[in-house]
């Protein structure tokens, strides 16, 4: 089979072997996979996500040997292995956490040198994790239930009461996942940052109620403004507490991923909030652990989603609840995948870029 | 009266005018105030202060002229000014928050150009923030109260549920008000980490379960031997969480505050940990975000208490829950405060410090 094969720092097509199912597995074809940031940065910093890897006792990938990236896909089932119950036919449209189970434990899909991602014509899926796309949904848009849920979670992860008004920096794939789920939470208004005017109007499109450019208006300035407690909220507080400015709390999600980027979170960050980092750094990072003392700051990192987050993003897609197929901006065959990830450097051409292997 | 006063870097010992209360405010006779780490890390980081205050919208001290440190203090009163209920008789004992009420605001005293702190013989206080001193507790002891709600309030803020095992990295007399709140909390075991053989001795005394000397074992490890989930705890998780280990909550109390220790509890700590930052870390900091984000942690910048928390720790020392006397290993008069700013880097000699201004 042909794939895009992640060997020696650069994308490149070659051939490979098609897998084998083994007990409990499922040879599935790659209908669509979506271009992840992670893939972006892991092409870039590679040795990095290796020594980070070991650090937390996941299994780092090999960089003498051929990766096949790819954790977004939409698949149909071809062929199942030995030991599988087979409900759903061959044929079926399917999605899957990106993750196998094998004999050895559960490993991922996605950054693995022996288990071959959605940027490949045929892959391997784990019977038990197979999700049946709903509602003839294209697997171009089924494919987008990853990135969802990565916003889904982040928003269950900040933990919302329901007096906060968000601010989300940075419209990528990330920042609009997370405004489609604040605005599934109903929380309103949602604020929302990004120099790219595309980005911006795909927010708006997304569930953004005020949508900032950083280069004209300051992003927590334009905050405050929509913050202000009401006159019984303001009348409700304590009498020292009477005396801070009277803004709703805020939750900041920090979706850009640079270093720099919390540094600035904490600067125009107010006091108390809680800013929920979804943006993946993958450099180290420099801050003023005193700005974050003196506003008694939280930050919650975040990473991945649950299963259950996994299939309700399904389901928010396949319903029609969020509208996924904004994202995309492109679709391209193997062949197209290196370009796809240098194109994918301009924010104004591009947001999701799907692979058709097939094409 | 005399004072020992923070001058172009120095603790110098000098006369100044006696203050005079305004409306609302009284004259009162320092008994006893305890040095804090954060005026050590004030004399050697005054412009980095001064900064941080100005990025926060406080108002910074002018180091071109005098400063009195000092605020944790228990007073006698002298003299009401204009405008007072004089409930509390001249010679009562009293603590207060360190904030005084002017008619432009509220004013931190400790870090105040125009207000003296503890380190002098007398000082201003607003009568509506007194607090009378119960059941003859010692100056020595009731001063003992502002460090105390340190600890409360970091572990108020910690939003414990009730079956994490604490960790406390840092037993200095931060560390050892997180011990003695999470003590009364009723949360074990307290494990707790500390170089310092003294420091141990006294983290075991205010109630840590567990003491760890980093030199010969890892806190990280110690905490998850300690931290191990019951045989229910193990039955009762979802399928995917069973693969991981079986580690009962961690909440992280950071209570050193020195550049790269953050980082090290990034590498050391569990999946989903919560860290609380009381260490006050007054220079800028690097740490790796992909462990925050590969392990979902959650950072928690603290800072002070609320009045509820200061007046609640006054009455916890007062009935004797909290061994604070344990804490205090020396007192000096004001001719002593520059040599127990030099004694307190030795945290085998000192752990907390009472300037008698009377002496």
């Amino acid at each position: 089979m042909r794939a895009a094969i992640f060997r020696n720092g650069e994308i490149v097509v070659d051939r490979m072997a098609e897998p084998k199912p083994g007990p409990g597995q499922v040879l599935v074809k790659t209908l669509a996979c979506g271009i992840c940031g992670s893939d972006l940065h892991a092409r870039q910093h590679a040795p990095r996500m290796v020594e980070m890897a070991k650090k937390t006792g996941r299994t780092p990938m090999d960089l003498s040997r051929d990766v096949v990236f790819g954790h977004e896909f939409c698949c149909e089932i071809v062929d199942y292995g030995p030991g599988t119950a087979r409900k759903l036919k061959p044929g079926t449209h399917v999605c899957s956490l990106p993750a196998l189970l094998t004999p050895e434990g559960i490993k991922g899909i996605g950054y693995s040198n022996d288990f071959v991602g959605g940027y490949a014509e045929a892959m391997l899926l784990s019977e038990p994790l197979l999700l049946e796309v709903p509602n003839g949904l294209a697997p171009e848009h089924a494919a987008l239930t990853e990135p969802l849920a990565v916003g889904v979670h982040a928003v269950a992860k900040a933990n919302i009461g329901g007096g906060e008004v968000p601010l989300v920096i940075g419209c990528g794939p990330v920042g609009l996942a997370v405004i489609a789920a604040l605005k599934i939470k109903g929380l309103h208004p949602i604020v929302a940052a990004d120099y790219s005017p595309a980005r911006r109007a795909l927010a708006a499109q997304l569930g953004a109620d005020i949508v900032v450019d950083p280069l004209t208006s300051q992003p927590y300035a334009t905050w405050a403004e929509h913050a202000q407690m009401s006159e019984a909220e303001k009348a409700a507080r304590p009498p020292l507490q009477a005396m801070l400015p009277a803004l709703k709390p805020a939750v900041i999600f920090e979706c850009v991923g640079v270093p720099g980027l919390l540094q600035q979170v904490f600067e125009g960050a107010p006091r108390d909030a809680r800013i929920v980092v979804v943006g993946v750094c993958m450099e180290s990072d420099r801050c003023e652990p005193m700005l974050g003392i003196m506003k008694e700051l939280n930050v919650q990192y975040v990473l991945g989603y649950t299963p259950e987050e996994f299939s309700g993003s399904l389901r928010l897609i396949a319903e029609g609840q969020v509208d996924a197929a904004a994202m995309v901006t492109a679709e391209v065959g193997i062949d197209g995948v290196a370009k796809a990830f240098a194109d994918l450097a301009n924010p104004e051409a591009h947001t999701k870029i799907i692979v058709q292997p097939w094409r």
